[in-house]
Parts: C-alpha cells; sequence; structure tokens
C-alpha cells in the first residue's frame, strides 16, 4: 500500500534535497538522520551540517516516514525554522540598549512545541529579551511551535547553544542571577528579581537538570494546595515570568491588610 | 482500502453499543451524532440522552469516522468520561465546609483538550473549589483532558451547565465576585480578590463571550509589553490564579523600595 505523499511545506527529504536545503543558508531547525552508521552522501550531509551549526537528531526510521509523510527520504530529512535564531551576545547586546539589567528565559530540554510556542508567547508579552535553547533534545522554532506562540517565535529573540551549564556559569559572571521553580523553593513573591535574572523551565516530564538546579541561585516555590505537585511547564513559567515582570516594572501589589 | 479498526477504550460506535452504554449509567463526556434529521433507532438514543442529561453534539461524518477509528458507527458515537462531574451545589457545599467564601473557575467554551487540562491542574494546586464548563461548545473530561491535568481532572470538582450567563447571575446574588482578563483592564495585582471570587477563562479564538464580559464585576489587566496582544488560555488562567491564592492566603509580595 503506497502512503499518500504529503510532504510539509517546512520539510525537505532525501540527500539530495537536504544537501541543498543545506547549501541555500536557509535558516534550519534540524537536521533529522535514521539512527546507525552514516555512509556515502549521508556522511556529507553530516559534516556540511556541522560546518554550518545545524542541529542534527538521529531518529527512528518511523519518525522519518512520519516527518517526511510518505516521500522517500533516504534516511534523511530536514526542518525549515519558522523564524531565524540569534546569538546570546545579540540577546545581551539587546538588553543593554534598552538600558535595563538583561531578562531572560532558559528552557530546558522542553519538548512539547505547544509548551515552547506558550512560553515564548509569554515571555514576548513579558519584554523579555531573550529565550536561550540547548540545541539537542529541545523543540526548536518549527511551524507548530510558531503557530502556538501566535507569531511571537519570530518577535522574540530566541538562541540556541551547545552546552547550558556552560551559559548559565558564563552568565553568572555577567551579573545573571538563575531563578528555578522547584518544591519547598522560597515564596515566588517573596524573592527579588529585580537585577539581572533568567528564569529556568524545565523540562515537562524530569524537570530541571540536576547539574542546571546547582547552578540555580534561588529556588522559587509555588504553592501546591492539592494533590498534584507540579504545573504545566508554561503555566509555570507564566506565573514566574509576571511576578518578574511586576517587580521589573516597579508595580506594587495589593498586600493583606493593606488599604 | 479498509481502515484498520483501532476504537479507542473511551469510546462506543454504533447504535446498539452507544444504547447501551446510557442504559449502563455510566459516566458519559458526550454522545456525537451525524448532522442531518435523527430517524428510527437514532431518535431513541437522543431522547435517553437527553433523559441522562448527557451533551448531545451534531458533527460531520469525518469527525465521526476519525472517533470511531474505522469501526461501523452509524451515525453516532458516545465517549466516556474519565473523571465524574458534580453539580454546581456540590462545589458551593465544598467552600462552605471549608469554612471560605468559594473560589471557582468558569471556563467559557475552551475548546482545546491540553488548555482545559492544564487549567484544571493549575485549579488543583490553587485550591479551586471547582470549575464551572458549559454543556455545549466545550471540551469534556475526555482521557486527553485527563492525562494533561496530570489527574486533577479527577481530583478536582467539575460540573457542568446549560447556560453560563444564567449561573453567572445566580452565583453574583449568593456573593460571588467574577473577575475576567481583558486589555486595558485593573492591574491584575491591584485587584482584591479576597471574597467570593471566579475566574472567568475566554475561549482561545474567540475570548470571553460579551455577555460574560458585561456581567464580569472586574476586568483585569495583565501587562502586554511586546507585541502580541493575548497570552495562551491556560498560562493567562494561571497568572491570574495564583495571583488570587497569593491573596487568599493571605501572602505578602515584595513590593518596589521594601525591605
Amino acid at each position: 500500500m503506497k502512503q499518500e505523499e504529503t510532504l510539509r511545506e517546512d520539510v525537505a527529504a532525501g540527500r539530495n534535497a537536504v544537501m541543498e536545503l543545506l547549501r541555500s543558508g536557509k535558516e534550519i531547525d534540524a537536521v533529522y538522520v535514521r539512527q546507525g552508521p552514516a555512509e556515502g552522501s549521508l556522511k556529507a550531509i553530516l559534516a556540511k551540517a556541522r560546518e554550518r551549526g545545524v542541529a542534527v537528531k538521529q531518529v527512528s526510521a518511523e519518525k522519518l516516514d512520519q516527518l517526511s509523510g510518505g516521500v522517500n527520504h533516504q534516511g534523511v530529512a530536514a526542518v525549515l525554522s519558522a523564524a531565524e535564531y540569534v546569538s546570546l551576545e545579540e540577546i545581551l547586546d539587546r538588553a543593554q540598549a534598552a538600558g535595563h539589567p538583561p531578562f531572560l528565559v532558559l528552557c530546558d530540554e522542553i519538548q512539547d512545541p505547544h509548551n515552547l510556542g506558550a512560553i515564548l508567547r509569554t515571555a514576548e508579552a513579558c519584554g523579555v529579551d531573550g529565550v536561550i535553547l540547548p540545541k539537542r533534545r529541545s523543540a526548536g522554532l518549527t511551524q507548530t511551535v510558531y503557530k502556538t506562540s501566535a507569531g511571537a517565535a519570530a518577535v522574540v529573540p530566541v538562541c540556541r547553544v551547545n552546552n547550558l551549564a556552560q551559559t548559565v556559569r558564563s552568565l553568572k559572571k555577567q551579573g545573571v542571577f538563575f531563578y528555578c521553580a522547584q518544591m519547598g523553593g522560597t515564596d515566588w513573591c517573596q524573592v527579588d528579581y529585580s537585577g539581572g535574572a533568567c528564569l529556568i523551565v524545565g523540562n515537562e516530564g524530569k524537570g530541571v537538570n540536576r547539574l542546571l538546579l546547582e547552578e540555580a541561585d534561588v529556588l522559587v516555590g509555588l504553592p501546591m494546595l492539592g494533590q498534584v505537585n507540579s504545573l504545566n511547564a508554561s503555566v509555570a513559567a507564566g506565573v514566574l515570568l509576571y511576578e518578574m515582570t511586576r517587580q521589573r516594572l516597579g508595580k506594587t501589589a495589593k498586600n493583606p491588610g493593606a488599604k
């Protein structure tokens, strides 16, 4: 039974198509390659991807079949970015130009494109200077993310880095404080976020990586008054980003007993 | 080409199966029926659904085919609830038993099960007494909602009502104040949520219905510092529910200039 060929507009499948795309200079979210040793023209494709700094993801044959929508993919496909990535330096320059301490979000391996889209949308609404993603094991700026973000993915600067822990350490030296939601942390509304601030958002299932948790300056707690012990990643990010925004805007909150 | 038969565990398809399910007394999320006039045994099914107060949704043949996963559905299918609905009275009783003014969420036609799941999860974490959904044009307590809610859908009381505006008017008479996110509203952190409080959450695309907007006691504004002019429905709900929770718990927020 031949599957109907319905190649997504943002996908290139097959060795020639992917190589052509890599040579074109267009922004590529990731190259997907079948698990196992690469041979022949596949080697050249992987070398070209490395040269351009494009993320390469090893996936199952089923995942490739699904991505390629029935087109003969010859073990390789590539997904175009819906928006361009910037460098971390550009993000920091943007904060400096705006005359405020950097306001950043770091997503630790967010897998669900709907979550990443919602986070980018909130980050943009809060005036975040930029969002940091890891090159591996993270959703990228795909069409789904772009749509879920209501277009914010093309507005808020997003950078990708090879090593999140290294990036955190480097930013800490530049005066950025790292905040991370964690059960038992300091009440979210009692933490001071007024300086250079970066919110670490954890993976949907595993939470925040231990190495990153250890680097965080403040663990922030949200009340969990029921039986569930965590929130959806984009909801938790939203609650904390708006508390950070409130403080950064110098907005007074209504306190108990106050008139 | 015959499609493989893969009927979801929580779906009954075909007239006998649906009628049997209706007679069983099991909690049913909705009966889905093909658009057009009902005849024969379909009439009896619709009458039984009405008698039991089960929501009936007219859908396209394609939607039915998809729900039924290739099983011959004869124009009708039913989806089981992953959790039981309660009555509005039970929700109000629960608040009274807890000795606090009611804390409620009203979802105005939330369509996306992932959004509804995330809202239920946040509501449960915030100790909300109950969530109100309309019987029509809303996602229900399906398996997807249950999963996305991390199980909260089976813990937080959820009721369904025929007429949201009527419910709002009735609750207002009982001292519940209604809050609704709206551009240009009062700063979210300056609103007093300390009494009986219900957050109205709008539909993903259309926002909150005009009739409900008119009934709201306070329109609440969130800063939108970038180019997008709204947040994901579950994120906006999360930000407001946590500000309401902060005030209800009597937690002091760090204010600018305060030590």
